[in-house]
């Protein structure tokens, strides 16, 4: 090998210098950015069995195209940590999702090697498609690869995308990062064959000879030629042992093939580069690759927090409180012994919303159905028309792609399905993809649909159990990322009456209306001001829909000064429902509106973006002591 | 025979009349059906050319399965018509799509014939999942049925349900509803063979002994069971010419049979009723079958208007002002003939929106990519992305499908995909799935995100051309469906300045600000409150984002009483985005809020449901003259 092993990595800054390498030493290079990225994130936390798992691929890929003429469109995205390595940010990446430093998926704004926003998943092949069809109305010569995951290309979305993928003249090739140990990948001898044939020059030319044998002797015409690849798609099928779907729809099928034997990926993409139309490669990686702690446990290690490197062993920083996935995944045990209708929906996040529980307790009325947010709500709906009781958990900002399902397929027919709204208002450091800021202004315009969001763990529980006994109309709950503020969580579930608030402190001067937790931040606040004599009320509204028009008119009564606090958009969401009523009253009074600002917020410590937004208790102060 | 012929369908109210009649008659019933709906539907215009092809499968089905305990869903549901028929409601049949009268869509409230809501494609298959895994719950011998077509399985949530379907116990069977011509047709008598060895007892016992035979010699093992299914259906796939995706998602596949067969269907759908597991029936059929006209120009016979059942004539009734689709449709053309980055998208849509005129004009830049709004969406913001100029039409209450594809892979690169919205307000006779209610609110919340409508068809060139001028940011455009008021709309375009409202006409009394078509009514409104002596000033606001808030200022200090208007849900729509202003600077005004009330609107003609809403004139009059 031509140069000293242990510092390829730090010679390249960019694509073009990776491509100086010499192929033989790619492998050493792959070694070198694995260690880096186990160093970097063992103390700056971030995804990590993702990316792992995609150092041959991400090498190969920018090995073998023009980066960033040729567009590399990376699916969910935190897989492209190697990506960002590797595109002129590595002397960065030790800031990665830190504010003012790396966001953890690809971002347009930070790189032009990240060519689309990534984040929520199944978006790469449609948008992939958009940019490839340009290049061809551009008349650019140019690639533009999309690289999905086996988890990702189930959601609906990365299907339309493939179902319409031969539909317009595009040289879009599809990578599917397939980690999936469930899908058989039981790979030998005849496949690697089948792989090289299929590739090749010479087979293609075997293809292509074959066909001119059958149209010279009439066994097929010229408008059959579909029935040519048909016939070589399905032996090929057969022999697979699987039906292939991706030829099904007309997108050329290559591998799988090993995702971690570098020189292999490089060959196989030169060899299909400049195949013309669409084309799907099927690699096959292990999650977590070459660190034995992260390919044990996956699903621990996909986002592992610091840890030793050495020992792998994790650090866990110990809260006192219970995080509210928990409260939230305790609870609904809790309810559902008691109540066998109620079942359990989440798509694909069983362990981030603490469904697991669920699953574990009672298997049969749990279902997972991967990242499938349209169907999770469709299906939850037909699950409640026939009487049960669905408690479907989907993170704010993904639910965003359920929006259609729950008019059409919920609220219309009014089914009581409670939609569990995790990761509500802001998440921090997965940043402008992952915060729920919308789901207040999303839903509070559907008719039918109750809207409520928990000051604490103990209204978390009140409001699953009110949710458990409404059997008339769709209920959802929002509720934070991360620890409450409860030593003991563990009250005795009350229903509570839907569209009634409550009181929590007295004051003369101001009123503060707020939903959800953020109204701990207005007690500091509130405490606060009284020190400079400044006396303010305030109201945990609990339901944003219906909202409790006694307590706005008894509000409007006695203050003209009144602030909304909501952790969400203030555009269309909670203190709009109040401005609403206000208005149409015309009771006179000034509202100040505390919340998510009219712009995509960016990543970094919770702590931080609330600062910035001026939703912590500072911002709450300056609100009530500032100019009225 | 049994019975004299002419005469069937009278004796038949409910499914259990029909079981009663002798199945040698029941193409005779599907003959008078076929009638029934022509002469009902020449002088009660609706959807006439899918519910012509579904009448055999309607027949058989409610012949063979126990509805309404068994389940059935129909898909979009304008194919439902003959189910509406034959299931206690022929005799109001003559009342579809009247406000009180039987809805053009399936609809729960309306029978319990009509089991989940349809009107938005390719929710079937998850709703009918859900009901038939809690029919497995619930310990239910219930048979579920989801009916579905061709065009509407493309849809991203069929295939998100298909993808399901055998995750959880259920025996779903989904029926096919398969009338696309470009789908390879050419069944011969190979494929009828194959139905009937795949459906018949016999088959499936030849299946069970070869798996059995296999196993005990320890060719396949218990664990590979799915090699074997994976190795017929290869065969079965080999032979057919095509790749058979559905067994590749592990639902056993039957088909294609030829769906006009009444006979031929009920023998198919008895074997098959009891076979468990998930399981899909493939029906050829035709669109319009059996009413030549239909046949021959499925398009113009989706929903044809009043016509001449003998002639085939249609009565158009001529008005003398264009539609608002087609000043869309001819305004993109000539806007496209100026810059060649401009390009169309629809999800099947071209007629409804005019954008045929795109595609006879400039096929290449012309993109129909099917009933996959999500991918619509996503793949204009890659054409976006590398410069095109995507206009992107969808219907509004559609593209709440793809919300978070508007927000994700749009906005937040701030991408300048036009958003074309037609269909937006009040729609009438299609009625609760198909109203544009929603869209002013759910865009209002995001950021970046442009919001105008125009007030006329002038307007309407004006901010498309506005649009295609602007490079920084999505740009939605709401329009009405149906005719606009001007006989000459062909003006030449202006780019108008984003944010700027303008004034229609002064008053000292009350300020009315309105936004898109709805402001037209306002002036009569105002002509007749001028008779009463009170003077209405009229503001067409154009945004609602960014609002003019120099208007919005100017109003607050000249006026205390404001009258908002729009043709959409005020729950966080435009009056919101009014009152939220007004709130927070605490002008002292009261805001008369018109539009659609938070709640699901009916069927029926535009008229009566406006006055309903009383969003006509005579509502905003009412609300100029009534109590402040």
């Amino acid at each position: 090998m031509s140069k000293t092993k242990e510092n390829i990595l730090e010679t390249i800054y960019s694509p073009e210098d990776l491509k100086k390498v010499n192929i033989n030493d790619l492998p050493q290079l792959c070694k070198e950015i694995r260690e880096y990225m186990l160093n970097i994130l063992s103390e700056h936390p971030g995804h990590l069995a993702s990316s792992l798992g995609a150092v041959e691929l991400t090498v190969a890929i920018h090995y073998i195209f023009n980066t960033p003429y040729d567009r590399v469109v990376w699916d969910v995205g935190h897989q492209a940590y190697v990506h960002k390595i590797l595109t002129e940010r590595r002397e960065k990446f030790n800031t990665i999702r830190q504010l003012n430093g790396l966001s953890g998926f690809p971002t347009p704004s930070e790189s032009e090697y990240d060519t689309f926003t990534a984040g929520h998943a199944s978006n790469s092949i449609s948008a992939a498609l958009g940019m490839s069809v340009a290049a061809n109305l551009n008349n650019e010569e140019r690639k533009v690869i999309a690289v999905i995951g086996d988890a990702a290309i189930s959601g609906g979305l990365a299907f339309e995308g493939l179902n319409n993928a031969a539909s317009s003249p595009n040289d879009l090739l599809i990578i599917l990062n397939d980690n999936d140990m469930a899908i058989d990948n039981n790979v030998g001898a005849l496949n690697k064959y089948l792989v090289k044939i299929t590739t090749s020059p010479r087979y293609n030319r075997f293809r292509y000879n074959a066909y001119s044998f059958l149209r010279r002797h009439k066994i097929i015409q010229d408008n059959h030629k579909g029935i040519f690849t048909r016939f070589t798609n399905s032996i090929k099928s057969l022999i697979s042992r699987q039906q292939n779907i991706f030829e099904g729809l007309n997108i050329r099928y290559f591998g799988p093939i090993d995702g971690h034997d570098t020189k292999s990926i490089i060959k196989i993409l030169s060899d299909i580069k400049e195949i013309k139309g669409p084309k799907l490669l099927h690699l096959k990686t292990v999650k977590g690759k070459g660190y034995l702690p992260a390919e044990k446990d996956v699903t621990v290690w996909h986002a592992p927090g610091k840890f030793n490197v050495d020992t792998g062993e994790r650090v866990t920083s110990k809260s006192s409180t219970t995080r509210y996935q928990d409260v939230f995944g305790e609870t609904l045990v809790e309810l559902a012994e008691k109540n066998d209708k109620i079942v359990g929906i989440t798509p694909a996040m069983p362990s981030g919303c603490s469904m697991t529980f669920m699953r574990d307790k009672f298997p049969n009325r749990f279902f997972d159905v991967g990242i499938a947010e349209e169907h999770a709500v469709t299906f939850s709906g037909g699950l409640a028309k026939e009487g049960l009781k669905p408690f479907c958990n989907i993170y704010s900002s993904f639910l965003q792609r359920a929006y259609d399902e729950i008019i059409h397929d919920v609220a219309i027919q009014n089914l009581p399905v409670v939609f569990c709204i995790d990761r509500a208002g802001i998440v921090g450091e997965d940043g402008v993809t992952h915060h729920g800021s919308l789901d207040i202004a999303y839903l509070r315009s559907i008719p039918n649909m109750i809207i409520s969001a928990p000051m604490n763990e103990h209204y978390l529980r009140h409001l699953m159990y009110t949710a458990a006994n409404t059997q008339s109309a769709p209920f959802s709950i929002r509720y934070p990322r991360g620890c409450g503020n409860m030593l003991d969580w563990r009250c005795k579930p009350e229903i509570l009456e839907i569209g009634k608030g409550r009181q929590i402190c007295e004051g003369k001067d101001i009123a503060i209306l707020s939903i959800g937790s953020i109204g701990n931040f207005a007690i500091e606040a509130i405490n606060k001001a009284k020190e400079d004599g400044i006396d303010v009320a305030l109201y945990d509204m609990i339901f944003v829909k219906p909202i409790d028009t006694d307590i706005l008119t008894s509000v409007a009564k006695k203050y003209n000064k009144i602030i909304t606090i909501e952790d969400g958009t203030v555009n269309g969401g909670f203190g709009s429902a109040v401005a609403e009523i206000f208005s149409q009253k015309g009771y006179n009074c000034k509202i100040k509106m505390i919340g998510i600002p009219d712009k995509f917020i960016t990543h970094g410590k919770p702590s931080e973006l609330y600062k910035m937004c001026k939703m912590d208790s500072n911002g709450i102060y300056e609100a009530i002591v500032g100019n009225w």
